[in-house]
């Protein structure tokens, strides 16, 4: 067993215990071996949850050494190299800030902070701390959309001349979802324009560059939601339910963004189309494994939509849990290349990206929109 | 042959002798037969084109007894009862206006006019008038598109939220596409905006409502084109090849509406979705047999996307050449289905939907997103 | 008018008044405009159906110039040059021998006949008299299926290795349709193996060549239906609601043949696959307008099913009525293609494919089809 | 640390070291988070691969506690509860049998042997000892297939009347693939047939119910391969490239089975299709989160298929890693949801299905699919 004492232990505290928590948990459990990091050994070390029974259970459940109802002490523990944070979006600068100062490396989960404001201030402790700063936008961590980002670089596109994005789901349709957080806006920063948003402002940024100015509207469909505790009250709604903006990229790209938690149908409708001169790109999440490619550069009578299935020769896909084409690449897999890509980081302390950079400048874009629908103007982003 | 004499004739007046034209020609050919509309007779009087030779090839290519150079003569000639206009928009003004003094009844293609004054002028002669006075929208003639306006009317839906549209087409990014009328604003009235957006906006209205402000982008990627009578000098495109526009209808909805004439990959890619509170739909005129339904009526594990296929059970499926479910419903048959209301209307003196107010209020609303694409503010429509 | 005069009159006689009659007449008086044969003028002689009655109805509404109960009229008219058979399968053989003993050119829908034996009688007759003999496989004339011959025998695909095709559709599921001759074998030839499988047996021999042997499996889910003249009473079924068949075609290429017109929510699911060493091909005529075409030519990153859109740069795509990509080709406009073709070579007195000889090997395959259900053995075709 | 006292642990010995040997270990490393297993431990026990080195570097990369070349050492080891059989097929026998006669669980991966002769050996075996015996057909635990079986036993889609199903590939088109066992039928047990098809025929069984008789045609189409350790020699392939098998079911239902590993194109295509008297079901892996259900007793204007998106709502929905709708279920999924089953079945001394008893009929099927191709006759299951 020597060779395990030559493992590069990353002790992990995570800020929070619940859905997703568990899926970075398998992501950890999984990464080395998927990956063939054979070197590192994640280690988890302590959770933190709101209350010390919920920190006791999701201890036992995820498999922690030890929990705590109070996630200051994971920042100043000897024991944590790596803060997880995966709790509620409010509570997201503080713990951020607070693991930075003490210098801790930081994987944090979208949308990065209640407002840009406290975003910045993230990225600016990050800065100064010299630490791991990487930003939960796992989507872009997709076989797909890797093989996409792949083609615009190669020219297989021509110049850019369209952008399209949408992220559209459901559950927020049911008027029975109580009210939480998620629908205070000075806690959850926005609805779904925080929410599914903020992934997709991620992507545009990824594929086509920086937001230039922004133009957009809102609309929230159910504006009072039952309290949980006490189902005779109700509390306001005052995010958004829906969200469209027109967009102007830096490189002059138009395009538009789309979202809501409320289009009846749609589950995980994280779509894309890239338009360029002679060629066009289209991906839907809700098929995951699948990315459009249309070349105008094919001959005439056989031009179309070619529908590439992932597999091994696409990026990541070595490390599908089955190395045949076609065989995966659903969320698990987008979360397991974003944690292999942190543990690599923090490793080798090296930079990564997306970083509280791109965290940052995404909060300022959901923030530009916000001010658009309010202002009905055009906003720099 | 005595039934023959007492079918009722209607003698049709063509503006424009070109590919629109021959489909028109197709669908009066087809739709007495198809429609069940024995005692309709269509007759092909006389052709109006550009020049002796054009208008004399277009009467022998059309089968019209008589042909002229002078699209004046249609409206004053007792020879006619219907005026057709498939001629470049710029001319459907003063010739829709011309016929309706006339007395005689019209159907003009789609954009209505170069501008929505215009337009406005064209309805008011019609309302002196008292004409028919068809505007060639036809894709809501679809099977598709009238099960979706059925559903909706009938409920399956619940409360209508959200509405999003698009029209893209790609021919557009051919930079060898040469300069004509099309690319120049004061003749076309816009570019993809007025020739596709028109289509998509009388489908807005048609299934959601009026239109009460818009919110657009517009962008033009190819700012020169070769002349065609002399390919050494070029001409300047002043419209869109692509237009976003946010918009509000008066019930209070929220939506969004796309064209681009430049989307590379795109063919005839018209789609649009509904989101109720209950149910949702969906459809893409690339696949034009194809609805789209979902009901979260139905039990939990088995609600989906239906893809309802047209057939004799839906709108005008009687119609179909062939009346079997999945046997047809593209372009031809959403134009059949039009000249029949047209006949119907003409030889009923009837109102027939969709007519110039329709076009009008098209046109009013094409000028909006082109105000607020200048102004970058949001314009009442 | 001297024009008209200098066309060619194609006089048609047309034996049966049904639904397909009526999609025959659409395209006779659509071909000449759509596929510029100027020169051609078909006329409508004289419509014969089984009654006086039937046969003076069909005439009115499909603008026959005459009508007669007998159509032992037909083949000994005047008035007749083109003898379009669209009767039942039963009556094909009788009539299209006594019409090509009269000189006739001949038209025949599909099935060609209801037993092999009188499909030969038919093809040797045609022979005889020298006489255009069509058969009426529309589906070969899709714009789609084209393509994929082109590809094939281009080389786009390499060696073809494997083929399989089925025609799937519904309507036959219903218990309550009444019982007709298409239940009864000697009338129809066979149930769904003769209706739906002659379509793409004639399918798979034209693109992949002549079969070899089948072995086959039948099954009649519904056995007895309630007559038309008296519900109390039911007839007998006998006949296929279902067939599968392994094939191996003379080239050595194995395969399968699938039908039924039971299969619940397939509506015109007529599919094939080819499958080469180097590429594949898919088609399904739910979705008409689409060719999937996979190269493993292209670099191994970007490998997928092109779904080309049908249009003018595709086979017989300048005949659509509105020639833009994606605009159309559905089932008329196979059959306009098929009687463009028709037309063509009655003027010019030439042969086309398919024709009676091609009907009869598809006939014989049917055949050998039932024969191997029977035997439960392997049947040379 | 308490709890982890308590926890039953279960201690593997894997028979294996290659993919599908990495993608179990990543399975038993999830399932008990994921699926909420808290008391259950799996344990990496020992690992045996061919050779000393090649045993080492699997225990290291997969994290086992002590590697062998000898895999009969595992079935007397004190130190395994669970053999876990991932070696090539034609060890499975031998390993299996020796590992039941020490009392051992096993999980099997398939095809079972490469014999039925073996098979049942192995079945027998299991029987005698009393142990869980469990097969690998993994593509049975996906919800989308669950609740495909969920739908038919409801009767949802009334009485089962047609199934068919297909498993492609097309890696093995590639003519540079070398020579290994899979190429030799005594090895492997047949080619595409034992490899994909015995995937499907255990879908066919768990969706319809047993086989009663086959009639196949089988084809190679690379007859020859290089050596790997001497390209200048080649093997030769005694095993089916093609296969496709008419089947008739038990219950009377009629079918078809088809599989091919060289159909270009095609990456995970495993579909199925059942067509009931009143509704049909579609799945493709391909798409693996996605299940087709169409259903007659919807209104007449509003039938289409419904695809349905797998979430929380469907079997083994709560242990998609991340619990919403849409956001898994691939190969990882389905092994998980095997694994889950097997270590349940482990911990409680119970039966699970499918077991030796399934493989061995699967393992039959396959056997006279084999023989019908050489006899070129129908044969009994």
């Amino acid at each position: 067993m020597e060779e395990e004492n030559e493992k590069r232990r990353v002790r992990i505290g995570m800020v929070g215990g619940g859905a997703i928590a568990r899926a970075h948990v398998v992501g950890y459990r999984s990464v080395p071996l998927l990956h063939g990091l054979d070197s590192v050994e994640p280690v988890f070390s302590v959770v933190a949850d709101a209350t010390e029974e919920l920190a006791s259970q999701a201890a036992t459940k995820l498999g922690f050494q030890s929990h705590t109802p109070n996630w200051r002490t994971l920042a100043s523990s000897q024991d944590v190299d790596l803060v997880d944070i995966v709790a509620p979006t409010f509570l997201h600068s503080e713990v951020a800030i607070d693991a930075a100062e003490h210098g801790k490396d930081i994987l944090c989960e979208k949308p990065m902070a209640a407002s840009s404001g406290d975003a910045r201030k993230m990225y600016d402790a990050a800065m100064r701390a010299g630490v791991v700063n990487a930003m939960g936008f796992n989507y872009r961590r997709l076989p797909a959309v890797l093989q996409a980002k792949k083609l615009i670089d190669e020219g297989a596109l021509g110049k850019i001349l369209q952008f399209r994005t949408s992220f559209m789901e459901d559950w927020g349709a049911n008027p029975e979802m109580p009210f939480t957080w998620r629908y205070v806006s000075k806690l959850a920063g926005g609805g779904a324009v925080a929410d599914l948003g903020s992934h997709v402002i991620d992507i545009a940024r990824f594929l086509i560059g920086d937001l230039k100015s922004v133009c957009a509207a809102q609309d929230t469909f159910i504006r009072e939601r039952e309290l949980v505790e006490d189902p005779s009250k109700s509390g306001k709604v005052d995010v958004d339910d829906y969200t469209c903006a027109l967009v102007w990229f830096e490189s002059g790209v138009p395009g538009r963004i789309e979202t809501s938690w409320s289009s009846v149908g749609r589950k995980v409708f994280l779509d894309f189309e890239v338009n360029g001169a002679e060629g066009s790109l289209y991906f839907n999440f809700e098929r995951p494994n699948e990315l459009q490619f249309y070349s105008a550069r094919d001959p005439k009578d056989r031009q179309g939509h070619r529908t590439i299935i992932m597999g091994p020769q696409h990026p990541y896909g070595a490390s599908f849990s089955f190395p045949a084409t076609g065989s995966g690449a659903g969320f698990q897999d987008s979360l397991n290349n974003e944690i292999y890509e942190v543990l690599n980081a923090v490793v080798s302390s090296s930079k990564m990206k997306p970083d509280f950079y791109d965290g940052w400048k995404v909060a300022r874009a959901v923030e530009a929109i916000q001010e658009s629908s309010r202002s009905q103007k055009w906003v720099d982003v």
